[in-house]
């Protein structure tokens, strides 16, 4: 055998999703681009703020003797000291450098984490729906994912996380604002978690490690803010990327942040770096380091993203589809009016509506909509949606 | 625990290396930066080629629509298809983008390359010396080296190579130029290794898999260059960066090129392209990729290096060293005048030498010497070599 087997069985594993995609560049290639309503992918389309090209040319300009050299792999202090100010004014909350590392993108970040965290057999703990990718990570170092389930509003479930965690339970990693649901935990949910990890740490005399993946922090509506984990709950560690706040998800970048009174917190820093290291990554990449360190707190016009969300979630509201409102991310995930939602994603499919059925995020029965897409595209889909739940409905 | 058994480990293992760099950190900071000499780092000190940053700011401007966002795992079509028509011309060898994927420097491409290939128990072979993540990197993915010697210059010991072939040997990672040796393996030794493995690949009934690290290829002097793998053997697949042509190495951008006919070369390539999305690499930094596709085939000022090389072997070999004048790479791998290549290393410290002990590199016995360095700083540092090896012949 040639190729390594688990892989192989992770490409057969996801050979349906990439079914989907042929079946969507298939309908591309007979209707046409502009005749197909691609909802299936979490690429931003709203580009980057004008300041952040402006930013990348002034650091090439400036042409810093260096630039594009090695650096330490938790990367350049000037990086890591913006990040950890504008984190410390921004949620009032103490850090410093030495608890930040620049990271290639939130993916990154989980694959550092996890390699530092994680002996094998460990678990991780994920509330579903969760980002497909969590699978992977986990496995990746040794680990396996253990999924709980979250409250219909897809909040989370204090009482079905307690009852998972045992032995093997090494991380309890949660994403907020949520992919695929859209939903963000309340500081009190976050407050009543963190009381909970405590009082379990306590029973099994260490800390269960709370990763937050939150590279939609900035993708939020209706004024509602996504609390800081790291006042919380001191065992805790933020993973996140500009990949969303500044539409830059080709360009790998992100960063960790470690919470200080993280119990073996130095311990932690340090392994986290040395997997930056050995994961290949070395350093995140140098250019974007130095242009985001001046990019901190800013941001992409997320009123386009709310008026698309608003557009969506009123249309198919009023067309009978059962969704929550998501107060973040751009992703819709509605109840599918089929009872197999791969059923339903073929339905929709037939109106040359690309969506990703739940099952692929652990959330069988939903379906997933990203929303971050052309305007156009939202609105010439609106009567596909309709003929397709009208159809569900008829095959009831 | 917090921190995995395996990361602790491999940070303890590792201190002795930490050790002597925070022993450079402690000598800069008694007597200023421009009085050590420090030979310890790899870092490129040749600038890059100002079209480099010109390409870059070209990018930039040109502001593409969609420049930086997600795009395929394996990278954009323009930048792999620019590859492989510089391969394919700079070595007369039919290649196309099919066969390519940009990669998070040459250390993201072998730990996809590696990902894809092993199963756990696997083997990796590895000539020494050899660079000291190689062991890292088959670890990540559950395999483990197995060090073969090479001849007293460091040329491939091609039946030392064959009498370590077994049941678990799923692959040979060579890299030429090498770190630390700087030696170059001739089209004849690759000739006879394609010979062999072909041989030893009928006996075990499926192909080991031969792996060109080759950061280096374009850092050559007094006219070598350096053949190219795909040409002598078909299981063959390269892994490369442009951190030392272009002296790029903070950017993170490289690529690996599998040989179209290697055995299930399409699984391979299609593990390789998951493997950089689930690693959390998901592609190559986009900008940067932009930038190299109009680049192929500009270099560094190589001279330069050359300079800097003929130098530093001219003044040791005066002063007794023993060594080989390496044909590529910036490193010298000199014998330790004292049995022990650690005390050597200790010996040069004396003499605000920072260099790092062959036994680092599987080559214990010698020493490293990275001469990616200022003129200057090899002219002030050539007493205190000589101190050294005279110190060395009187404690003998």
């Amino acid at each position: 055998m040639a190729v390594a087997k688990k892989m192989i069985q992770f490409m057969e594993s996801s050979s349906w999703i990439r079914k989907m995609f042929e079946e969507g560049a298939r309908l591309k290639a007979i209707h046409g681009n502009e005749n197909v309503y691609d909802f299936s992918l979490g690429n931003p389309n709203v580009p980057p703020p004008p300041v952040v090209n402006e930013r990348i040319l002034e650091v090439i300009q400036k042409n810093v003797p260096g630039m594009h050299s090695y650096m330490p792999n938790a990367g350049l202090l000037e990086t890591r000291t913006a990040v950890a100010q504008y984190l410390a004014q921004e949620h009032d909350f103490p850090l410093t450098a030495d608890w930040i590392i620049a990271t290639c993108g939130a993916a990154g970040a989980l694959n550092i984490i996890l390699k530092a965290l994680l002996d094998s057999g460990d678990e991780v703990l994920v509330p579903a729906p969760y980002f497909v990718e969590y699978g992977f990570y986990a496995d990746n170092h040794g680990g396996s994912l253990k999924v709980v389930p979250t409250k219909s509003d897809f909040t989370l479930d204090l009482q079905a996380i307690e009852n998972a965690i045992g032995p093997e339970t090494k991380v309890l990693l949660i994403n907020s604002p949520n992919n695929p649901s859209g939903q963000i935990y309340s500081a009190s949910s976050l407050q009543q978690l963190g009381a909970m990890l405590n009082r379990k740490g306590a029973e099994l005399g260490r800390p269960v490690y709370l990763v937050s993946d939150e590279p939609y922090r900035k993708i939020v509506y209706d004024g509602v803010s996504v609390p800081c984990i790291l006042k919380y709950y001191p065992h805790s560690i933020m993973a996140t990327s500009y990949s969303k706040d500044l539409s830059l998800p080709g360009e790998r970048i992100g960063f960790a942040a470690v919470n200080p009174a993280a119990d073996q917190g130095k311990e932690i820093m340090g392994a986290m770096t040395l997997a930056n290291r050995i994961l290949g990554f070395v350093n995140a990449p140098a250019l974007m380091q130095r242009a985001i360190s001046s990019l901190q707190g800013v941001c992409v016009d997320v009123g386009a993203y709310a008026r698309k969300r608003d557009m969506l979630v009123t249309a198919l509201k009023s067309f009978g589809y059962e969704l929550i409102n998501p107060p973040g991310a751009f992703y819709l995930f509605p109840r599918s009016p089929l009872p197999d939602d791969v059923d339903f994603v073929k339905l929709l499919q037939e109106e040359n509506i690309l969506t990703v059925p739940g099952s692929g995020f652990g959330g069988p029965g939903y379906f997933r909509i990203a929303y971050c897409v052309a305007d156009e595209t939202i609105e010439r889909s609106l009567p596909g949606f309709e003929r397709a739940i009208k159809k569900a409905e008829s095959m009831r």
